[in-house]
């Protein structure tokens, strides 16, 4: 098939009339569909429930420093459990507090304590008339939902094949000291899949904020979780990076094992200097007595170390990638080359994405819907909900079984052409 | 004896010198004795061991609702711990949310949350120029450092038998409207063990706060945590009184399973009214996906309902009733009717109090740690950690075996009789 945009009004008008064909038959199959979150399948929960048998009532609770795990106290994390954070986490135990279930409660509780408190003696964010988080588009939703919740503008930076766009992030941060924060996924990004380049993470480092309570909020959701046994990416370590450039406070990492264990029931971890560690300490010491340490213990146990859980991850990917190389397979099938999408084939992580005709992706989603087939809400990827070119959508493979997900990909390379057909046709009226 | 008062210089010169032998023994015996906290003893823990059993791998981890709890989802827990929270909340299950593992995070969250985003559509506490708390007292040192920690200032309320001074609660809440809470531990107090009489918590449930955004916190840590099967206190529900007064959103109500399962590893909730739960859920979502399901479940069939619950308190209490009846008749023995201290015997609970002679507290507590028993610091149960008497100590009689507990008691009774003395002798020179 030729592209779209060189077709005549006649020839789209008849494709037109053919795949609305197909598209009555999709919505007679009374289909249910979900492709709107990043859940793990329950091929993918199935393999950790041996997380229910590494502690029984007939052993003994205690860690290594004679902790009893099942009382109060230790309010940063066993050691077990630092030094198996560590590992994924690319960093010494010394600078990982381990905290509760979610990553994302973390960051949250991060941003809370910067505004009521401040950022190691720095004014608390609530004083100050103006606050900002650069946000790299399009991005993760969640990330922008807790700085949109605090009130705390939120300014887009196009991503570009090696991460956000570093002249743009050197520059706003240089001039501007409202600009306190900066969302990253730096690995297998969400929702393109994208890696920083070894030169953007050298870049980030090296930056020179106008405001010393700048922080880099590194969200490493997806450090270990590659499609691939050796066609991996890899970045560089940011906090060793910080260092090295002369800027060791400048990032907050996070990562936790929602999608390694179970989601809301694995362990989080911030990773950080010990400046800022000390700063979150005297807060966390307020806030609890110490996290679920029988939980930590359980997944000590249950990996047996750094090399037990990228065992396991190899587990996730056989799952995932047959998933993931479906959505490319068919997209390429029903899409290549009629200039109406593009989209990413990343090595990793949990998402791809697409990006339709500008104008189009709300369209796109709202015919998915129509037919049974719920994505991720278009717009959902900006700040405010807000896509300026209303293109991107957000494919979230992992959680419907192969089958469906192959006939939830048919159907909305369907949604994209009627679309675009529409489209195309509404521009030639004009 | 008589009375220390009644004695003459003489008199308490010889006695001092006697007991300041058996001080030097007990310093002789390198004692390690820790009363500083209300921390469950290794038996008390081992009850609970039956919780790593219930859940095992050939098991299926779904709701009766059809959640997979070990997937991502279902906010403010699952409907069947809000059953079984709610049975022991005394509060139907719809007005509860279930939290993470700890009561103390949902006490500090809460706040957090007052200070950026405020109260049910009232200003955010942080863009006020002054912010209140009453803090009944001696009370719970971990609340007042929460109070602190956002800087807001801490008014004294003393305690009486019945509660806090209701007469100073109503005056002050209706004239000054930058009192927006009240910290309660309506239940076997922290540290007293007194429980508020019906009165009180009807005059609670009829404030007439000048701040629309004022709310009790009610932390009911001890809600079923009794020592005897019959002789209990009991707690006029106050979130049913509220609404009963005409005043339903005027608390918050906190419990955990912290002293009932494992401490740091249990399931902790707030229940509240429905405006008010509407509100905390949209800060809620934006926090979290939500909590360990899977632990919410390993509560659910351990415990399988509130009188499993229950029966499951009566060996708490076999364990801890013998160690608080050891400090009442240890103090009875050695110091009553020697007018130098006076303190409670709770019907539950963690904690008893003790009260000096003024101005002896900080010295008592410094005399006992010198010959190896930590108790909590003297102060610590006054905001800013500020005894204006210098009088109270708080006993923590759970985490010692019995034989060190009536060691240390034995112990801490001879250091009340010495600082006691040098505090009479002093005034005599004077």
């Amino acid at each position: 098939m030729k592209p779209f945009a060189e077709m005549t009004k006649e020839e789209l008008q008849a494709l037109r009339k053919e795949l609305a064909v197909k598209y009555r038959e999709y919505q007679g199959k009374d289909l249910r569909l979900d492709m709107s979150r990043g859940k793990p399948s329950v091929d993918q929960l199935d393999l950790s429930m041996g997380m229910m048998d590494v502690l029984t009532s007939d052993m003994d609770l205690t860690c290594d420093d004679g902790t009893d795990c099942r009382n109060y106290g230790v309010l940063d994390g066993i050691s077990e459990a630092k030094e198996l954070l560590g590992d994924m986490m690319e960093v010494a135990p010394d600078h990982i507090i381990i905290y509760g279930n979610s990553s994302l409660n973390v960051m949250y509780d991060t941003v809370s304590r910067s505004m009521t408190n401040g950022v190691m003696g720095n004014t608390p964010w609530c004083r100050l008339d103006k606050v900002k988080f650069l946000c790299p588009v399009p991005g993760y939703d969640r990330h922008f939902a807790i700085t949109e919740y605090f009130g705390i503008e939120m300014v887009n930076v196009p991503m570009t094949s090696d991460g956000p766009d570093m002249d743009m992030v050197e520059e706003l941060v240089a001039r501007d000291e409202s600009i306190k924060g900066i969302w990253c996924v730096p690995k297998y990004s969400n929702p393109q899949g994208i890696s920083y380049s070894d030169q953007t993470v050298r870049r980030f480092a090296r930056l020179k904020p106008a405001a010393s309570d700048f922080r880099i909020y590194w969200d490493n959701a997806y450090t270990i979780h590659h499609l691939y046994d050796l066609d991996q990416d890899h970045l560089i370590e940011i906090l060793a990076e910080c260092k090295r450039a002369g800027n060791p406070d400048l990032v907050y990492k996070f990562a936790s094992t929602s999608k390694i264990s179970f989601p809301g029931s694995g362990i989080a971890a911030i990773a950080a200097s010990q400046n800022n560690l000390v700063d979150i300490r005297k807060q966390l010491r307020i806030q609890t007595i110490g996290h679920d340490k029988v939980n930590q213990l359980r997944h000590v146990r249950f990996f047996d170390g750094i090399h037990g859980m990228v065992e396991h991850m190899r587990l996730h990917a056989d799952i995932l990638r047959p998933k993931f190389e479906a959505v490319n397979r068919i997209l390429t099938e029903e899409l290549d080359g009629l200039g109406i999408g593009s989209w990413t084939m990343p090595k990793g992580g949990y998402f791809m994405a697409f990006d339709s005709m500008d104008g189009c992706a709300k369209a796109i989603v709202a015919k998915c819907k129509k037919a049974g087939l719920v994505m991720t809400g278009a717009g959902a990827t900006y700040p405010y909900g807000k896509d300026p070119h209303d293109s991107n959508i957000r494919i979230a493979p992992s959680y419907p079984p192969l089958k469906d997900l192959e006939m939830a990909m048919e159907l909305f390379a369907l949604c994209v052409k009627l679309v675009s057909i529409d489209r195309l046709l509404a521009g030639m009226k004009e």
